[in-house]
Formats: structure tokens, sequence, C-alpha cells
């Protein structure tokens, strides 16, 4: 049974903060479990009963996969947040799926250590809100997407039952890797309440590094040259059109810029060093190479944690797209690294022709194909977003291999489009292992599949 | 419609190799399909006359997965065997999935890049095998299990339905990431036609070092030391135990010992190097420093080819054992490094008692938990078995996280010992995505699941 203290309704409610995903709430009803076996229990009255639950972390996804409506019940996992080990030899964070990414950062650091996985809202995304997502990040060039970095987890089912799947082996074929079923499914199979996650040796240095370029191709070229020559070392690839970073070093309190922002295009580079020499810059040496050869025409290295801070920033902060203009609308697709150049500039000129004032916000992980694209709108032009999602994904069309959501999922957002990227048989098979494991369709009902 | 050169029996049947599961030709029938239209016409005849089908790849599985049996078809995709094609920029090498290992290996090998997948019975092992039992082998350390290095497949189902989930995008998060289900899933769920592998640079240089310590903790240790001083640059970390040094090393044609044969305990240190400094060698240092404080007794680094073979000889020639004693019972136990040396000494001193003339050889990847245990005997103590059962997964007892299989799966031989590995409720869940995807059964029948 739960206290009272866990169940919150009403006015309690209303002073919750819903996320990123404005409708969070909007079931009127939200379950504070403090344990797997209330968690359990949750479910299975709520299976009997036919009524849907909708899991929610740390509300930072962006595909509206945390939205609840009346009649449902939302279910966080926020008091779940304890780090239950950090084992250094096997290299392992044992966690309760509601801890805070930064509280796995903090805790591994202690022993030198670091989850792989790290992204821009560390400080509130939840463990089991990224493994729901198999949330990307700024380091999936190196480490690999959440599904990468994760020995084992614990998930409790429609039903009710539990399945314990924590393995803290880094091999173990026993049987089918049944974990893999609940990473990426955003909730709809069960909902994970434990993880075994791997940690990677933290480096003793990072090297921060911004440049511009005259073109894309100078920069994929840059990227190919930085894998060879840094391999492992190298963390992070990111690149950024100019509008966004005009838009991002153009906020209040960004302080000085940089690099000038009237380049064409823009890439941070974040390399690793273990073991690092003193007074050695190999990313400066690097830089100065790709600057010989015509790769880029500026560049900078981060010389002190301050500069280090405002190049990540130019990044990070996207959401103030949002602050900027009232609302936005995101898309995270991906396709081969060669067709994105091409994918830009037909996008460009199909908004300049039906949406002149409001032109795309272009940024990405470039090293792994995935092109993030968000248009800034004030709210009532949200009703508009069928616009841009045709011109979006109708953009896709004869690019080759694409994804209409290389990180951040389905969602109620984009169940309509997922048959772009998946075929019918596809679609069925996921239909029937829904079936298969939520009879009754009570996990997170509506979300991932099409309607 | 199958060409009659297709389906194979009789004496063409008799004459071919079954691999290293005697039973693998006893059905009496194998067909050779040559496209993946051709798997799926026969996975729908045998679905709607209910015949169980064997999926065969190189036939180097260790757990009787590719036993059939009198009623059955076995079906091999060894005719499937195209690299279909490269792409260095993207690193990935899309392959049916007859693909002999070594072919991708050399194929890749042309543009600078290897499959981060290596194993012992790479000159026969196909990757619809290697996926289909999430193969491990000698680089796990570095780069995973078979798993980790699979970007998409293709796979035909128990229905004939062919389920395209051939992404060749690092990132892709549209919809549940359904190539997870037949990763490790032995062909019990589906037949895997084609696949996407991942490459990873070639290193221009490998270091390779045989060295001899007093005790197992001295190698922990070392292991330790290792992955902080080389980090990615570890490739392998491969120990053996006493017995089966000396037995690999003399064999006919070995040579010279690359170290004495009476050292306690061996390890094999890998490492790769991508920007080598001529005349610098990191791993002879690296070495010294052991050396010195007592961690390892003796050890040499290998200074060219023949050298480097026969160290890794000592460990890849696990097969003379049985080939001398006539038959052999593998083992891939897993378990928590420090729980390793006291489970090596209760089972040595259970076997001294129980089967006194069958000694245990261990080897294994200690970095990655996993530890090989083979017992060589006549075939005709085959039928002890469950003595060398007994002794191997009761002596696990009370061990702590512990897997009965690491990395060779569960086959038609471990069946009965799953249960050691998973509750009731992970094998219920298994059942029921076995009855889902394959309601008749048709799929590897009698492989993996309990009895």
């Amino acid at each position: 049974m739960l206290r009272p203290d866990q169940i919150v309704t009403g006015a309690r409610l209303s002073a919750r903060d819903p996320g990123y995903c404005a409708a969070s709430l909007d079931c009127g009803v939200l379950m504070l479990p403090e344990s797997t076996a209330e968690v359990s229990t949750i479910c299975s009255h709520a299976n009997a009963a036919g009524i849907g639950l909708v899991p929610h972390g740390g509300l930072t996804g962006l595909v509206e996969g945390t939205a609840s409506h009346p009649g449902q019940v939302a279910i966080s996992i926020e008091r779940m947040a304890r780090v239950l080990r950090i084992d250094p030899d096997q290299r392992i964070a044992v966690v309760e799926a509601g801890t805070v990414l930064q509280d796995v950062i903090d805790a591994a650091a202690d022993h030198g250590l670091m989850p792989g996985l790290d992204i821009p809202s560390r400080g509130s995304a939840r463990i089991g809100g990224l493994l729901s997502t198999n949330a990307g990040g700024i380091r999936v060039l190196r480490y690999g997407m959440a599904r990468q970095n994760v020995l084992g987890l614990e998930a409790v089912l429609a039903n009710g039952e539990v399945l314990d799947a924590m393995n803290c082996l880094q091999k173990n074929n026993a049987g089918f890797d049944l974990k893999h079923l609940f990473i990426g499914a955003e909730g709809t199979l069960g909902i994970i309440t434990r993880a075994v996650i791997a940690l990677v040796p933290r480096p003793r240095e990072t090297r921060v590094a911004l440049v511009a370029a005259e073109r894309f191709e100078d920069l994929a070229k840059l990227l190919g040259a930085a894998r060879s020559r840094f391999d492992s070392q190298l963390l992070s690839f990111e690149v950024m059109w100019p509008e966004y970073y005009r838009h991002t070093t153009a906020q209040a309190g960004f302080g000085l810029l940089p690099l000038a922002a009237d380049h064409p295009i823009y890439a941070i580079l974040e390399t690793g060093h273990w073991h690092p020499e003193p007074g050695d810059c190999p990313l400066t040496e690097f830089l100065g190479g790709a600057f010989e050869e015509g790769q880029i025409i500026d560049a900078t290295v981060a010389q002190n944690e301050a500069q280090r801070s405002a190049i990540w920033r130019a990044r990070e902060d996207g959401d103030s797209i949002e602050g900027h203009f009232g609302a936005c609308i995101d898309y995270d697709i991906g396709m081969e690294l060669s067709a994105m150049p091409a994918y830009v500039a037909r996008l460009r000129a199909r908004i300049a022709h039906t949406a002149p004032e409001h032109p795309p916000f272009f940024y990405g992980h470039i090293g792994d194909g995935n092109l993030h694209v968000t248009f800034g709108l004030p709210p009532e032009r949200l009703a508009a977003r069928a616009l841009f999602d045709d011109a979006v994904y109708g953009s896709l069309d004869g690019v080759g291999a694409t994804t209409v959501s290389a990180e951040h999922g389905i969602g109620e957002e984009k169940r309509a489009v997922l048959p772009l990227s998946r075929d019918a048989t596809y679609l069925s098979v996921m239909a029937q292992l829904k079936a298969c494991l939520d009879p009754k369709g009570i996990m997170n009902p509506g979300k991932v599949f099409p309607r």
C-alpha cells in the first residue's frame, strides 16, 4: 500500500513541473513508489483494472513520451534514486532506476571512472528514462548509445511480475538477453526499476576545440582525420550550422564569443587523454595541420574551464531556442554523413518557401549520422506543426538510409511517421511483442505504435 | 523451388563433416538455400507442415546447438556467403549470413579495417552463427561480444516473413531494436540471413606477450594495471592454467616453448598500436615494471610473426585436447574475477576426488570473467558426463554472480542447467517470446529452453 504522500493529485500535482512534455501530468494522478515491490503492486492492480500507466523519469524526453491523459496514472521513479554499489574492479555501477545521471557521474568520479553515456540534461535525466529511450548524447562516437553502456536491469512487467536481468558479468549467454527488450521500448513493455551501468576510466584531461570551416564536406574530412589520429581518444565531434551558433552564443550572459559568428559552419571536437604528457596538446597540433590543409578556417582550443564551458554551452544550450521564441519543434533524424549537406540545403530551401519566418536551426552529432533540426516559433504556431513535419520528413525522400529518430525515440510525437523508417513486417513484430508482454495494453498506452 | 543439388541426403550427406556437433546431420536432410527468398520459402513450408528446422552456420558451436534429429530438416546458409559491401567511411561491412568470418576480416583489411569480433575458429565460423550465438572470443575486452559489433540484420521468421532490420546507421531509435531478439537466440526465433557488421580501424602493429606469474591474484592485478596503462589499446588478456599450457605446447610441431612449462599460471597480453613510434615497445616497458613489482615471474614479448603465432597457438589450440584424448567436454562458465581462484581450487579438489584420471584444463578470458574448463577423455567416457556437470556447476554454488554460459550459449547441452542462471520469471518471458514468434515451435526445436 502506498502512503498518502506517495499519491499526488490536485493542487500538489499542479505545483509540479511537467518537464519537457506539457501533457505529462494531464492524467491528474501521479504515484511515487519507493521500491520495486511497490512498482509491482501498482502494475498488477493497474493491469487487473485495465488502467494505463505512464512511466516518468526525469521528464527530459523530447517526443511526448511521458504525456498522460485522463483515466491513466503516471508513475514516477524519482524516489528510487539510490546508487546501490560502485565496483571499481568490475567497473560497474548498480543503481535504482530513478538515479539522476549526474549522481552516477559523481559517484563514479570518486573511483576515477565515469559512465560512457553523457547528455546535456545530465542534471535531471534519470537512468530508467535514459535506458527506456536508449539515449544517445555527446559521446556516442566513443562509447555508444545507452544500450551499449548497460550490463543488466530489472523491470516490472505489465502483470506486476519482476524480471530480474540484473547481470553484472561482462559476458552472459545464458539464454536470451532480455534486457534488450526494455531498452529503447519507451516504457511500452515494462518499467525499468534497477540497472547495472558500465563505467569507463575517466580521462585525466579532456581537450575541447571549436573550429570553423567553409563547407560541411571539409568537416566530414576533418572527422575522418580526427578518427584516424585520435581513435578512441576522440570523445565527441559535434557540428553546428551558423544559425544555431549565432543563436546560442547571443544569449544573455554568454560572454566572449569563442569564434566569430559569421563562419559558414562549426564543429566541436573533444578528446580524452588518460596518460597526458606535460605540455603536450595533440589537439592543437592536429588542428594546426587541418588549418594548413584548408579543412578549417579558424579554430580555438579551450585553455581553461571557462573557455571549455563556453564552447560546450554554444552546443548544449538548445533550450534557449524555446526560451527565445516561446516554443520549438525538434527533430532528430539520421542519415549517412554523405547525404547530410544536400539534405540541409533542400530543407532550408523548402522552409524558405513555405515558412520563411521560421528558418531551421541545424546541429548534430555528425559522427553518428544524427542531424538535429529545431524550429523556434511562438506557441500559437505549434498548431502548424504538420507544415514542418512535411518539410523535414518529406525532404528525407530519396536520401537513402534514414531514420525518423536517431536518438529521441517515437513517443506520441512520431507515431505517425514511424512507418517511414520501418516496414509493415517490422511494425507487426513490434505489435506482436507488445501484445505478448502487455496484452491489456496498460504500459505507456499510445506511445511508439503508429495510430 | 530448390534445385536437386540444394537438397542433400543419403551418401552425399554422410560424406559431409558434421562439425563440432556429431549429431548435426542426424536428421538426414540438409537444404542449401542460396537467397533470403529461398530461406523464406523453406520456412513457410516447414511452418505449414510443422517440420522442425535446424539452422547450420559454420558448425563450430560447442553446445550441440546444431544437432538435428529424424523428422527435422537442417538448413545451411553456406551458399549465402557474399560480402555485399564494404563502406570504409561508415566503417561497415554488409554481408550475407553465410560469410565466413575470415572473409570479412580479409575484405575489411583492404581498407585498413577489421571486425572487432575475432575467435579462434575464424576460418570456418559464419556470421549468421556468430550472431545467433552472440559469440565472444579473444577481443571482447576491447570490442565487446558479437552483439556490440552489429548494426543491423535481416532474419526470416518461422512463418517465412522476412524481417528487415538492416540498419546501417550508427544510431536508430525508430521503434524497438528488433535485431537484438535474434542475436544470441541460437536460431530459436528465426534464421539470420544478412547482417551489417561494424568495422574498426586495424592497428598498424600488435604486440603480444606471454607472461608467467606465481598466483592468479597477481594476474588480476596485472590486468588492472594493463587496463589503466593501455586502456583501449589492450585487445586481449587471456589466462592459461599450467595443465592447459603444458598440453597445447606439447603438441607435435609446436616448436620451442615461449616460456618454461613449470610456472604456476600464464597470461597472454595483446596490445594494438594505431600510431606506433619506431623502436617503441610500450608492452616491454610495462612488463618490465610488472616484473620489478613482482606481479610476474617471467615474460616474453614476441619479436616476430613466428613467435607471435606460437604464443597464440598455446592459447588457441584447445582442440588438441579432444585430439589427444579422443573426446572432450567443454564448459564456459562466468563469474566475478575475484571468485575465480577459489573456484578453480574447489573444482580441482572435487575432480581429484571423483575423477582423478581426468584433471580439468582451465583457461579463459579473465578480463571478461569467463572461465573455460575442458576435460579430455576417451569417447566411451562421455556417458559419464553428469559427473563432470555436477562438479563444474555444483562448484558454482555460493560463488555469487555466475553464469552457466558466458559465451558458448545453451544449445541442447546446457538446457538442463539454464535454470541455475535464470529464474522462473525470466524463463517464462523467454518462453512467451518463443511462443509469440514461433508458435508451432519449428525453429531449432529442443535448443535453449529447459526440458
